[in-house]
């Protein structure tokens, strides 16, 4: 490649105190679901990062003592040298592929319960701890303060011993004390520790002085911080005290790693926040204060805007958590200008929604994300079929899509049958969907992929039953036909079906992507599936008709979605399009340009007026293909070998659910059971 | 012990198949946030029911397969040999002390959104599963139900080379596949799994029939039924299709183990169900149909009422969960006709709350709960101090009561003062509310047994300020003064205080305690606190005055309540009393017979009569007086050589964390510094 060539700037090595990293891609911290729960799925999940290119591998939060419990999720530790083997062998993994390796120590004050050792929760002042648990954190005091410096130090050492390249000083999520001091909502201190910023950054500084002496030069000493709170004048503001904290301490570490506050600011949605880079307004001034390298997210995918953030001085290093959830290898794919093969982030937030629930990380366009030790996934390798195979994939929708195209990569010979004109499947109606565009690049993605397979044919408009696939002759047939959202009201809060007049115009999610939309208002959107498809469908039609009731068993409008960090956004956005919200109420019935509904709690019913009822509640399978075939196979006399239900047709899901299942399906494709039977069963066990 | 004491019926040796337990003390099947995730504490807290004289001390519900993963949550696996070390460390530990062990053995079906493993959830028909996640549980067909019975004759042979002695089929609480396809409303199969009662009860025959054959007569089988859905006509009645499978399948099992479903109506919490027994109405049919012995529960602690119970043939077990929580050894003290010193149940439900958190369970009653193995606690047991110690406890709530119970236990002289007229604190004034009375034997249990010591003595009216403490001259001082709760509207959504017009008539939860009423309607109770307490008091003013609004920024009343299974309850009792329910908003201001709320996600304003506003928000620690001690013990003088605050006045929580704290701090008195902190480190860490 030549010199000249602008994508080469982002390959530059770059120091970092005493350490240097390869190149300016840097995977900031963040969660993963793994933690000290699971050591062995971090670590072979970090390596992956690592050998994808990522010239820095950073942990998640780690918590530096047991007043910071934060089970039971699945967050990192360092308490003490028993966790120095987990530690090592994630540092040594990352190491082995030529990366740095970071750890974002954490003391997390009144964000961590302390549900396990049962400590005190620590916090500026007596205050509520902000999980939903009857305990309030006590106020620190001097002692405290002292304690917390300490601990910082040994976990300091503790990193240092377990190979760590940089140590973090964390102020940032309104997660960490040392954030907690810096807000004056929170800090509301009498004494050297708060009031002023001076006094509020008191903190702060004192940790990064003892970081830079516990590091002693033998690694460098990060700091995170929120240059914004995104509170408006009740925080911390970039263009005021935020960048008066950077000027204060701007040549104190040895990087800065800048972001807004809370989580779900700086991991916002494409759903909210579209584009690539939307921090920059806030973080962009860093480095006009400060010589120290910079890094900065903003779920950059874009290898032009990337270079553009370098030559303008904006940032040193490329930040990245969920592109590189997405695609672990975007560095070696810019190394390699194979621009195409970036599998770019969707901005949906299934990343965090898994250590939201406590369970390992999980992606929407990257399936083998957190099955690289179970499940021995690789998101690049997938090792050929043993022996050459014909395979029919009947549906081209995220499972479908995904299956045909590992099923290629595997070296058979793919046909992939799509009854209608698009490829896409639900991915298609979905990202139509206001602020879902992003979505869309699932699917093209895996069709720019599967179109440059010589050995993959799409049909297109080919709606397949069993005597075709029969005719067709593939021995090995897979069906990803989807599924079909219920018109009868059936879903979490009722298996009955609601009562419903013929004379009420009845919709489904099916209906608006098929652009039959209501005729006319006012319209009652039900929701009984609680996650995010109704939110969106509301906002549509609210956009369109301007009345709309929006109806929930729930307590929120899609309640799910506080797992992606959306709901506030989500119920929010409906309240600005006027959308009428009753919560905690289920339907009771529809007839005469009425619907009823009833509470959860035995109040009155209630009288809508309804011209169209949108059902958003349950999914059927749409397996009937598969029935007939395997009438036809029990009968004899076809040259069917295998078949398989794959995504929404087995299980109705996430789409990250249907393309994981289509993933499956291929690698498990020719695979001996009883090794798929006895991977199922991997797990981390408790040492005795 | 005369062999005509009416209590000795209680200890007589019950054959279960092939097993003999030693006693009728039987300890059912209980989470306990342990799971395979924490084996070493597991097996501790359940030998200590064991020690404690319990017949049968068995396991919580235990995943059969990595189709039944209740990831993250912490609850027992035998998913295969891996599984066998932690299993027999626990069957070993219950073996030593004598009891049997057993194993709930589940298949969770549509209950499991198996995230860890990502296989589909498996259920009688396509349908939502229970977990708020978008994803459906599969069809099961014939193949599925074959590997459902294949897996489950697996667990019994796993189960057998772990050691236990009785092996549990599972049909309860809506959360086996068993179960649900007992119950007509999932259940809509139209093959001969479904449909009649005969069919849908086909399966759960299927696995008594397995399981008899793999236990071969080395172990018993116990069946654990909800013999009522609690759903009236829709679900399964005690009086007809429960009662129908007990006689289809009454010589079957070894045991049966007959309860209510689902979760929330078998441990139901004192709140609304106060007394003992309430399942014997629908339970108590069962043996008059089957010869083989009954386990039932009813948060038995009477040993009058459990005689009654197996003399009238109600029961030939006395089944507990809760109550062998509260008083692991129930059973020997009642063998020793040590009735005084039962440690009752007060059916609050933290043990449950526990669980539903994903951490190891805790107990008001019991503080030892949970910590058998990380810090070594025995609920019986407690070490003298090293020196005899003369201590002062300011403050008789449930720290203070704990703390002088404990000291005085450790053989210090304890004196323990209390500035109002009675013990109990905030126990006295929260058990005064509706529903809440089962409460205070958190105070009754205390007092009793403080008031037997002779060296502890109770002054009352004994406010104490620094100059009373030091006069004292107690070497030893804890400071269990407890916490106000605030006046001024700061709480979990806002950390301004509210803006109140000084015409309006503010209360808080103390004015209630203290029996200062609204003097008229109509009221308005702002929850910003969203755990319990709010609602009581809600129900209260509702029964007195008839005119209350209930508003909080939460999406349901008492939120915190889903977590001890009271939420739906707690909100319907609302309703019924015809309380006015605004969720989603805070409060913004309060003047002249108005208080107005803001809608959280941006909607308008609204105004709301009120005469009286009830704020319940948050506390604020009495601290006071360890202020003033601690100023003047720095300043020399004093006797004073240790000083500890505890309870709500370190940092408010649960009664649970008061009680804790409390005994806590007396367990921890004269102990080695830096052997308490190892211990706070102790923690069980994956295997690498």
């Amino acid at each position: 490649m030549a010199k000249n060539d602008p994508y080469e700037i982002l390959f530059e090595p770059v120091r970092i105190g005493p350490v240097t990293a390869r190149n300016r891609f840097y995977q900031v911290p963040h969660c993963c679901g793994f933690g000290h729960i699971k050591p062995r799925g971090q670590a072979a999940m970090r390596a992956m990062k690592a050998a994808g290119g990522w010239a820095v591998v950073s942990t998640e939060e780690t918590e530096i003592h047991p007043t910071s419990d934060l089970s039971p999720y699945a967050e990192q530790r360092i308490w003490d040298d028993r966790d120095l083997p987990a530690l090592r062998l994630m540092t040594e993994s990352v190491h082995e592929h030529g990366a740095l390796a970071a750890v974002e120590l954490a003391h997390n004050g009144f964000h961590a319960a302390n549900l396990f050792t049962r400590m005190p929760s620590l916090a500026p002042v007596s205050m509520s701890i902000n999980t939903l648990y009857p305990k309030q954190a006590r106020a620190m005091d001097k002692r405290d303060i002292g304690n917390l410096r300490l601990w910082h130090r040994r976990a300091i050492r503790l990193a240092k011993q377990a190979g760590f390249d940089i140590v973090y000083v964390y102020a940032g999520h309104h997660m960490s004390t040392a954030h907690h001091f810096l807000n004056p909502v929170y800090n509301q201190r009498s004494d050297e520790y708060g009031g002023s910023l001076e006094n509020r950054v008191r903190l702060t500084r004192e940790l990064l002085d003892d970081a830079r002496e516990e590091a002693a030069g033998d690694c460098a000493v990060a700091f995170r911080f929120a240059v914004d709170d995104m509170e408006g004048p009740d925080g911390m503001q970039a263009d005021e005290e935020g960048r008066a904290v950077v000027e204060m301490l701007a040549e104190l570490p040895d990087l800065w790693d800048v972001n807004v506050a809370g989580w779900e600011n700086d991991s916002v949605t494409s759903r909210f926040e579209p584009g690539e880079g939307a921090q920059e307004a806030y973080t962009s001034f860093v480095k006009q204060v400060t010589s120290k390298p910079v890094v900065g997210v903003g779920r950059y995918t874009s290898p032009d805007h990337m270079v553009a953030l370098v030559r303008k001085g904006v940032l040193d290093f490329i930040g990245a958590a969920r592109p590189s959830i997405s695609d672990p290898f975007l560095p070696e794919k810019i190394r390699e200008r194979r621009f195409e093969d970036i599998r770019e982030c969707i901005g949906c937030n299934i990343c965090v929604s898994s250590d939201s629930h406590g369970v390992p990380i999980r992606c929407t366009q990257n399936p083998t994300m957190g099955e690289e030790w179970r499940r021995q996934w690789h998101p690049e390798l997938i090792p050929p079929v043993r022996e050459p195979a014909r395979a029919l994939v009947v549906g081209a929708g995220p499972a479908g899509l995904e299956c045909a195209l590992q099923l290629a990569n595997r070296n058979c010979e793919v046909t992939l049958a799509e009854a209608g004109g698009r490829l896409g499947g639900r991915v298609l109606s979905e990202s139509a969907l206001p602020g879902l565009s992003a979505w869309k690049r699932v699917r093209d993605f895996r069709v720019r992929k599967l179109e440059q397979m010589g050995n993959a044919e799409i049909y297109l408009e080919s709606p397949m039953d069993a005597g075709t696939v029969i005719e067709l002759g593939a021995p090995h047939v897979f069906v990803a036909t989807g599924a079909t959202w219920r018109r009868d009201g059936i879903g979490r809060t009722s298996r009955k079906p609601l009562a419903v007049d013929s004379s009420m115009a009845v919709l489904t999610p099916d209906d608006i992507f098929a652009g039959r939309y209501p005729s006319a208002g006012p319209v009652v959107v039900y929701d009984d599936d609680q996650c995010y498809l109704a939110g969106v469908i509301a906002e549509l039609l609210a956009e369109q008709t301007g009345d709309v009731t929006f109806i929930t068993p729930a307590g929120v409008v899609s309640p799910w979605t506080s797992y992606t960090l959306e709901q506030a956004r989500v119920q929010a956005r409906l309240v600005s399009l006027d959308v009428g919200i009753l919560t905690n109420r289920s339907l009771s019935g529809a007839a005469g340009g009425t619907v009823t509904s009833s509470c959860l709690f035995g109040g009155n019913d209630l009288a809508h007026e309804c011209a169209a009822l949108v059902l958003v509640t349950e999914r059927v399978p749409d397996d009937s293909l598969a029935v007939s075939l395997r009438g036809n196979i029990a009968g004899g006399g076809t040259a069917i070998e295998t078949l398989q239900v794959i995504g929404d047709a087995l299980a109705p899901g996430l789409i990250a659910d249907a393309v994981f299942s289509g993933h499956l399906a291929a690698r498990d494709f020719q695979r001996d059971p009883d090794e798929v039977e006895r991977e199922l069963y991997l797990r981390e066990i408790p040492a005795l």
